[in-house]
């Protein structure tokens, strides 16, 4: 981050024609994107560019979640259709949507708003085994990086992520375990409805998957990410790094996206430097993951759908930050007093 | 409410692509205002317009704020010239912006986007007698009325509350400790930034308000706004009065919407059901308030601005919830399996 422009930024908020720190959460906001982004006032995080990572997980064998596997397969036909709550608040907020399929297990019928980088159909089953190789790993890796610079060439200024992938909330609890050293127990949740028998059917392979591949405080990030991640969290760990490489900032959605976020970190620990947590999920492990990160979430409305409605949601919230910094008048130019001190 | 219409969105909402719950408190707003409006799915709540009651407090004079008086002129000279936050959020958020002087301590230029409807040049001293007569009071609720009459006969389809009044937290805090019954040390909380000191002397000053003026448990509504209320609350009750008389949704702001809010459920209950709450301030009284109202805010970020920034923030999260109603594909129309049970 660029110490001149967050001095900069801290210096302009003080002279804007509000009480001092009357904005909150959202002062910290435009002063944290002036600092990655290296300038004050920091650039309007818009156009925005959703994309969406679908991939599927072996480790919807042991029974983690309620849901047919093919429902990402379907979900991801509803949004090319533009009929999911994703292209609902897409539209409400300005946002491109791509989907990117980047291991959904079936073939996928070509389209427009679709970019198939598939890695495999689907991971392989994290409980018995590390999900995909090293090298599928830094494959899906390079196709968040492709996607987020390709959006970014097309003009837009704020990525936005998000993700469909039945049982992802499994793989990301244990991503967050492993990165946060916290008990699979403390973050493993219940993703989008799950009884309590299943769930702690989904805490035990949990523990089992990070036991299984040898994974302990310290374990190499990609390493960790090979054997418990999914190929979404990798291709969103990607997209997050290519952000940053660009200074442009993207905004989290939920728990998918923080495990995906807590392995950029480990690769790139700046990298978070240009991230906004557009939300706090439901689950659990979204709180941990965030704590990690140093991240204070826009939106709290107990949302647990995924796809980047979260994220989504905070777009408007970044944007009236950003815009503070250039439109509002400082005590000067309008002639207000200052609070006496 | 229409108890058709709540079902209706109720079982529309079971059948949208997308886990039962899974947009938590966005699902009770959509709800909500298909049953406040009589119709599902519930209108787009847009375009918006913004109202923003300015007025002056005698009890100013009892040093309870550091800001000078005349900040309230200064401010809506900002807001008339584009300057303030709450303009550049209405920029965001696509509202319209007026500014209404209801009893601003100055006579302030004619010029395009201010209505005049003064009751008078500020209110009397809440701390040693009534703030204004109950004609007064009336008048400033009818001239409430009058804009939002205005503003929807122009084609508003969603209201939004906004306040301009140096001093005005101290009133809002002794209309709260009214209608809720809690005590002011609870709902009196430190504006736009006091010290220690003078937020002990404003507690005083709300507690002698009452006592002066004989408010008790049970004080007819439009009595207890006349004793320790400001114009723009009157007005900002009206304003939420005439919404609902046109079932037309209102965004409250913060701790003063809440104040108005509590007078206009005093006086008409079911009045509340037309009520979104914008945001969550950091004013100890607006919590308060807000269970007293039976209202969730959906943006929690500690603004303690006013002007109606923090209801503007929410205007896309209202959007989005109501959206979703009109644009969400269903599990039969998509093809996409549902959860068994």
């Amino acid at each position: 981050a660029s110490a001149s422009a967050v001095a900069d930024a801290l210096a302009h908020q003080a002279r804007l024609t509000k009480p001092a720190g009357s904005l909150g959460a959202l002062e910290e906001v435009a002063v944290r994107l002036a600092g990655s982004g290296g300038v004050c006032p920091p650039a309007m995080p818009a156009p925005a560019a959703l994309a969406i990572f679908a991939a599927d997980h072996g480790v919807h064998a042991q029974g983690v979640s309620p849901w047919p596997q093919e429902v990402t397969v379907q979900m991801v036909a509803n949004f090319l259709a533009g009929g999911a709550v994703a292209n609902a608040f897409a539209a409400q907020v300005g946002a491109s949507v791509t989907v990117v399929d980047v291991g959904v297990a079936a073939d996928l019928p070509a389209g427009p708003g679709l970019v198939v980088r598939k890695i495999g159909y689907g991971t392989a089953d994290l409980s018995i085994g590390p999900a995909m190789s090293a090298g599928d790993a830094v494959a899906a890796l390079e196709a968040g990086i492709s996607v987020a610079r390709t959006l970014i060439d097309s003009g837009a200024r704020c990525l936005i992520t998000g993700d469909m992938g039945i049982a992802n909330t499994t793989a990301s609890a244990a991503l967050i375990s492993a990165f946060t050293g916290l008990d699979p127990a403390e973050v493993t949740g219940r993703g989008t409805g799950i009884d309590d028998e299943t769930h702690a059917r989904k805490v035990a392979v949990v523990r089992r998957a990070l036991s299984v591949n040898g994974i302990e405080p310290g374990t190499e990030p990609l390493r960790v990410l090979a054997a418990v991640g999914g190929f979404e969290h990798a291709a969103i760990a990607g997209f997050v790094l290519a952000a940053a490489e660009a200074r442009v900032p993207v905004i989290l959605d939920g728990v998918i996206a923080g495990a995906a976020a807590l392995t950029a970190q480990a690769l790139a620990p700046a990298s978070i430097d240009h991230c906004v947590a557009g939300h706090r999920s439901a689950e659990p492990g979204h709180a941990a993951a965030l704590r990690h990160l140093g991240l204070r979430p826009l939106v709290d409305l107990e949302l647990r759908l995924g796809e980047g409605t979260g994220a989504l949601l905070a777009h408007p919230l970044v944007c009236a930050a950003v815009r503070v910094m250039h439109e509002v008048a400082t005590f000067d130019s309008a002639g207000v007093s200052e609070k006496p001190m």
